[in-house]
């Protein structure tokens, strides 16, 4: 069957065969379908739709473009945890050796930053030394010493959503829930897991900034892990801010340190809050007859013990990195690094953040990428000190910019200040955990 | 505005702004447009819809991509014909030198084969050392020595149109109106003329099968070139059975050379019909003060006297073939042709033609291309012998397929006579020109 005539299928509006999209999904790894036949019928999927059919279909299709890790001799259940993407979204350098400290394996294979969104793998890399390129025999040797291991997304792992993310990314067709659901659940199906909890984001600073939507994705992930038989929970939580205190790719591990180090401080303990309880959601879908209470307070232990932070210190050493850094987490933190402050355009109470324009404005001084082919620069980031529903005075600092130049800083200082809405009337706080599915 | 951008708001059904147009056609002729991203706009724009604005400004975007001739120092109407592609269609090859013999300048810009369509410059280049590719200095001086100058597109007129249409054909993008009347009238527009006749195809054999929507195709073509300045008229005709007696690429020109001699057979009356009333409908939109019967009175005269055969002789001569071929045509059919009858699967009354397999199947051994690299076998073809309306018996031939070996004639010999419906009841013989719009 030739591309042209799938793709006139889903132009008329046509359901595909289960056939047909695996034809589509091999002609994508194997090239004899041209980017711009690829391109043509994403576009069709995306305005014609897809049904739950195709949907699972297509994530078949691309979890079997490639391999699937075999961790079945590793005796302890396997999770993972994976996000939707925000704004100082750090929790997975917390939840990874939280989970491994309260005995779970965890192959946590993450992204990197991408437009307002950071990425894990950007993150990890501004410990000096620290690889995330690991092959799969050295990723499992990792794992068995100290319950986990961060890895990028090999050639191996859904191949077919490395291109089709991509051109996506080029051709306005990344919002669309079934390949937004197909590409994640193809890089998770393909860890070979027992159970994976989902944070899908929802507010100013998430791919999809409303409840609905957010709901409506979260149904679709569980709904599709459910049926490969992967035990999937899912919870929506709060994106109108940026979470805790530090954007930025070092800020944020400098603060998952401090945090594992019990020196977190107040504006951290969204981080921690999240961090503790996706990974307790973790811990009751891996042995359904614990209670989450009796979960949760397995990760606090594992947290206050130091346990977690012990199995960071390994896991650091393990990847190549610099472990000493577990010590003196302020040694991250680079020099020379101007602290502009942001300042309120007029006194009143906080009632939004715009979280995107925050992100975008980080990515613009070289915080994050505009393109997949951007360097990073780990160094820059924002600390926020006032959240939603702070009452601000016009001298305060609503946060501090650490940039590189003066340039920078005038380049973005305005955008930041006007990312934080003011009003006269008293805003409600905005609610960490909002739903589970 | 980045590509992303207008990609995103065609796929959710808005109308791009001319600017927004202009950006897309730009990026497509200066490369900042990756192909992926041509075709994902594309498909938004078949399924979402171009509206009249955007289609003309389309038109525009395309024909200012390249160059518009500049026949003015040529002291005569210029004027063309342009039809959507059949099989068996040989017309222009009778039109040109009628109209030039009428006294009308003639700068026809034609295309290739592709698919079961024929297309002109392949005709013509079955005719020894017959040249498409004219420079436009040798092109105005051969229309000036002649009439008329008969070439392929340069990459000059309309760019922007051979990406467009390659990347369509490729995506199941094709058949939509607004991007047919762009992609023709773009390219039409470019040849600097004062009038333009359209042969809109329909039935069997025909681009768009129902004559309701050619109809619509034809209104579209005019109202475009009018709001351009150019006298515009469409003819609806037949092509539920092929044009003529011959399909082919020399065949067809051995057809027109048969009928420019006068020596033309009962089933070529047909081609001569068509060719006649196009060349006069041209007649009349470059004088308005002649009648249509007038105009044709002048035509047939073009014909009988040789007047028109001594113009295609000299125009075989200026573009560097060999004008012998005039005085014996049967030269033109290759020697070693097997010649092999199609019989009908049973008696009765020849109801209808699938023109389009006909013409694919006639593809398939080489007498056209599926790909636009695919080289053509000018010598292969079909004669038609019987049509729409006739009496046949079981015995009888209902054409005759000129093929290079009996495996060919096995690949598609069932093919061929499946093409043809046989019934019980006499059916209507089709009206060749059905309207004029």
């Amino acid at each position: 069957m030739r591309p042209q005539d799938i793709i006139e299928r889903k132009r008329d509006g046509k359901a595909l065969s289960d056939g047909e999209i695996q034809t589509f999904i091999d002609g994508v790894c194997d090239g004899t379908w041209a980017d711009y036949q690829t391109s043509a019928l994403i576009m069709a999927m995306f305005i014609r739709g897809l049904n739950t059919r195709e949907q699972r279909s297509i994530t078949r299709a691309m979890l079997d473009s490639g391999t699937i890790m075999d961790l079945s001799d590793i005796d302890a259940p396997k999770a993972d945890k994976h996000s939707t993407g925000g704004v100082g979204d750090k929790t997975s350098l917390l939840i990874a050796p939280l989970a491994a400290a309260c005995g779970i394996a965890v192959p946590m294979v993450s992204g990197r930053a991408l437009g307002h969104t950071g990425g894990t793998l950007d993150k990890l890399e501004s410990i000096p030394g620290y690889t995330v390129n690991l092959g799969f025999a050295r990723l499992k040797r990792i794992i068995r010493a100290c319950g986990f291991a961060l890895a990028g997304q090999t050639a191996k792992i859904a191949p077919a959503d490395r291109k089709l993310y991509a051109l996506r990314d080029a051709t306005a067709t990344v919002p669309y829930v079934p390949l937004i659901v197909a590409s994640i659940m193809s890089k998770k199906l393909a860890e070979g897991l027992d159970a994976l909890v989902l944070d899908v984001k929802t507010g100013s600073g998430a791919f999809i900034a409303s409840q609905k939507d957010s709901v409506g994705l979260a149904d679709a992930l569980c709904a599709t892990g459910r049926s490969f038989g992967l035990k999937t929970r899912a919870l929506i939580t709060d994106m109108s801010q940026p979470l805790g205190e530090f954007v930025g790719n070092a800020l944020e591990v400098y603060e998952c340190l401090c945090i594992l180090r019990g020196e977190g401080s107040e504006t951290m303990r969204a981080t921690v809050e999240l961090s503790l309880e996706l990974t307790a959601q973790m811990l009751v879908l891996c042995d359904r007859t614990l209670q989450l209470q009796d979960a949760r307070r397995k990760v606090e232990n594992a947290l206050s013990s130091g346990e977690a932070l012990e199995r960071l210190r390994q896991n650091i050493d393990l990847q190549g990195g610099d472990a000493a850094i577990c010590d003196k987490p302020a040694s991250l933190l680079a020099k020379g690094i101007k602290h502009v402050p942001v300042r309120p355009a007029s006194s009143g109470y906080l009632s939004a953040i715009d979280t995107t324009a925050l992100g975008n404005a980080i990515c613009e001084i070289g915080g994050g990428r505009t393109r997949a082919e951007d360097r990073v620069d780990h160094a820059v980031g924002y600390r926020c000190i006032h959240g939603v529903g702070d009452r601000v005075r016009r001298g305060d600092e609503l946060g501090v910019l650490y940039c590189r130049t003066s340039r920078d800083a005038a380049l973005i200082g305005e955008t930041l200040q006007r990312a934080y809405k003011i009003s006269d009337t008293i805003p409600t706080r905005p609610k960490l955990i909002k739903a589970t599915v």
